[in-house]
């Protein structure tokens, strides 16, 4: 007998051996095949229908999912679970998605279940954040310590923990909403309705209105000409301006780092993480980022308090983090 | 035969039944007898030797257990396991008190082992707001919910988070340092090294710091003639001038619910406890307190995160539940 890959002993043993991840989001459905060593073997993302109700989805789940398959010489028989990354209120107790802001046919709607039952797989459901925070602790930033915290700036600022290896869900799955951890009682509202949200100065949103708010407001700054130039600032842009020197966008930036530092250090005083994992599209920024959130971090926390085992750094698997989250979680679905 | 109580039953049966629950206080050290069920059978306090080191500590549980076992007809063949709830920075994982500022001979001590050692029982070490927690959690005011918080209103804030069933410790122990979330970074500064702290705001003695403050600055109050007859201001008058209608008083203890309040705030984002617990001598204001912490919550939660679940306590043990809680952990190293 000649040698065989992975997959095609799998196969001559007839086990299922893959799983699948799925990463709901409001622009793309991004769909992963994984093998248990959670090793990619192939990916689509295909767009979302905002118009497209939970039965379509899940229709478009298993369309595109055979479709993936079908190209890596695999079929469904080959999966032994199924696991989904939702944005929006989820909870994974029940396997429900209460509500998603993007996806406006989704009102508690058992997700979950509708999955397992197109697919007649195991099935986990579970927020975005936390799928994408789970595969840095598995195999990302975070591997090999048992205690962790994701925070992802985007839009929004999303929020996974790991305590003692397992996700912090709460009683339905309402935990790590960390952006909405109030750092300023006083300060910027946010749409959620609080007053002085992480969310409201450190997301990658709130940064770019931070800065244009000024720039309107008549601060002096380099960024005004990109402003009244394009009739708009961006994130990215904020940080170059930061970089070559400009006083106002540096001070922009100290905002966004001094609210995160503050966000770490009330996670250090609450599950006391190993690692604190940043990812989204603003840690696109570097160590020009992540050294002032570290700078200010040492400035705020008490002297009682110095952990020298606190880790800041960056996520790794980037925008597959989702899919692979979802995967890892899926196996854990087999084993339970 | 006749009717024979549980206790001889045991003995009868000569199974080791019974738990001791040890509270290392700074003025006492209190030690409790309980059955499996955590029904107290006895307890005993006595003075505790600041002088003491470590040894003598140990010497003096075991001549104290001694003592207690024998007034109640039983001896230490009869116990099972031993529970300590210790002050100061305790690594529970490798059972280490690491420093005790009333304690001031405990420097990275291997207490646990210590105890385990001398009594010749398995034995768990927690810090004495995580057992006082924990007792809540099983048989006091958080019973029956499996996600809570703690805090400890004395002279400083202790904390404690049980999430899904399970204390949540961090790496070494030191999670849950609740009094110390900083809620106002530009505030008042705590001996910890911070600014801003909840501690430094809605501590019993904080809340006395505050009123004093305010007096002696001048403003109008009818606390001004307590300070000059009495020297000082107590918790209690503070609540009292504020029931009273004196309206620096009514706003010292506003500052107090508020800081309150936007730490629970900070909690439900984080770990999204069914039932926020509160406990030590500020408690005895009862509802003045309580209802205003709610009121102040109502006030800063934003729409998005109207929890329906979220209660708001008081603890039901009152001084056993240092006891109460370290018996409930040693039952749970006979478990392991």
């Amino acid at each position: 007998m000649g040698i065989v890959g992975g997959r095609q002993q799998a196969k001559l043993r007839n086990m299922a051996e893959y799983l699948l991840g799925i990463d709901l989001g409001g622009t793309n459905i991004k769909i992963g095949c994984f093998d248990t060593d959670l090793k990619l073997i192939g990916k689509i993302s295909v767009p979302t229908g905002t118009d497209m109700g939970p039965e379509s989805i899940v229709e478009e789940f298993h369309a595109v999912s055979s479709e993936l398959l079908k190209r890596h010489e695999l079929s469904l028989a080959d999966v032994s679970a199924v696991g989904i990354g939702s944005p929006g209120l989820v909870n994974t107790i029940k396997g429900i998605v209460e509500a998603a802001p993007n996806l406006p046919l989704f009102k508690n709607v058992p997700f979950r279940d509708l999955v397992a039952k197109r697919f007649g797989k195991p099935t986990i459901l579970e927020n975005d954040a936390n799928a994408a925070c789970w595969a840095e602790y598995v195999i990302g930033a975070a591997r090999g310590v048992d205690h962790m915290i994701m925070l992802t700036l985007g839009t929004g600022i999303g929020g996974g923990i790991v305590s003692d290896g397992k996700l912090i869900h709460g009683p339905t799955g309402g935990a790590a909403e960390l952006g909405h951890v109030i750092i300023y009682p006083a300060g910027r509202s946010c749409p959620c309705g609080q007053n002085g949200c992480a969310e409201a100065y450190a997301s990658a949103s709130s940064t770019v209105a931070r800065a244009t708010e000024a720039v309107q407001n008549g601060a002096q700054s380099s960024l005004t000409t990109v402003l009244e130039a394009q009739k708009k600032i961006t994130c990215k842009g904020v940080f170059e301006h930061a970089g070559n020197g400009d006083s106002l966008a540096n001070e922009i930036v100290d905002g966004t780092a001094k609210a995160l530092a503050l966000l770490c250090l009330q996670m250090v005083k609450t599950t006391d993480p190993h690692s604190i994992v940043f990812a989204g599209g603003m840690i696109a920024a570097g160590d020009a980022l992540l050294d002032r959130i570290r700078h200010f971090y040492k400035q705020y926390i008490g002297r009682l308090f110095k952990k020298d085992h606190l880790r800041l750094c960056f996520a790794v698997l980037g925008e597959d983090a989702g899919i692979t989250g979802a995967s890892a979680l899926a196996q854990t679905a087999c084993k339970s």
